[in-house]
């Protein structure tokens, strides 16, 4: 950020009085821009004991599969993300059971929260950021082509609990520096 | 926002190719400037029984009582929040045991993240936003200046939680037009 999205005028970065860290400041208008870590809302879509995965067909990761995720947007909910998502990425109508993960990743400022749903009926496609879309039994789940680790932990929470016959809510950090 | 943060230029807003809701646009440059929900995270401290909260120096809702929660900053995982607000804000220190309810918020943007958590020792201050840290039995509770929906939520899931002997994550959404 270099200029005042409120009033144009060049910013600064400065910790403003009674504050704690350095924020884009116009001393201008006077705006103090703060930036946040943004929501990436998702869900494991099951049908018959299968779980339904997207081959990505853009970056980053284009060519690997993932669970339909992607930005919360402004009004949302959690659960309304997590159906549009589902709807858009793989033309799939979803029913949301439960919050299943939640992932930190502080190094690209995200926060990844996933729930556990089941397809209305057996009906999906391939969506505009997909390029495959496809439902996996758990021995068949392509481990090796995972694109992301929050995706990977929250498969493997997900068949942890089903084993278990018991579901609960699950929350770890990912960080580049840790091997996966 | 009126002006494009990277080049100063006036934004448009208006819908991009492929996407489905309308953005803030930079035509000089061709930043697209996607605006997303914030994390609010704090957590419930107790401490042999009772529960911790503060009473709020600042607006919104000054002079009622919350439990300590605040905006989570880049860089910080979920848990790093909750840890640094209830540090900030009641000058304590707090061990996180589990997450315990999530509360949409879509009227102004924001998902509401809380844990469960308990004082590592009883000793505990007034942070600079706030006029009065107490702990409080279940029957001595504030509850009709309690100050924000998703507080009075986070505690009434806890104390049904504590009630039942299991405790679980809660997930609720508020909006204005539902009465509290």
């Amino acid at each position: 950020m270099k200029y005042c999205a409120q009033c144009g005028y060049e910013v600064v970065v400065k910790t403003p009085p009674g504050d704690h860290l350095p924020r884009h400041i116009c001393e201008h208008c006077g705006t103090i821009h703060y930036q946040n870590p943004k929501l990436v809302v998702g869900c494991v879509p099951e049908w018959q004991g299968n779980v339904l995965l997207c081959r990505r067909a853009i970056e980053p990761r284009a060519g690997f599969w993932t669970l339909p995720a992607g930005f919360m947007e402004n009004g949302e909910t959690l659960e309304q993300a997590a159906l549009r998502e589902a709807q858009e990425e793989a033309l799939a109508e979803v029913e949301l059971l439960a919050p299943l993960a939640s992932v930190n990743v502080p190094d690209i400022n995200q926060v990844h929260f996933m729930f556990r749903g089941r397809l209305r009926h057996e009906q999906y496609g391939v969506g505009a950021e997909t390029l495959e879309v496809n439902l996996f039994s758990e021995d068949l789940i392509p481990w090796k082509d995972i694109a992301f680790p929050s995706v990977r932990y929250t498969l493997e929470c997900f068949f942890a609990d089903r084993h278990r016959g018991q579901y609960q809510f699950h929350i770890t950090t990912w960080r580049k520096s840790v091997a996966v």
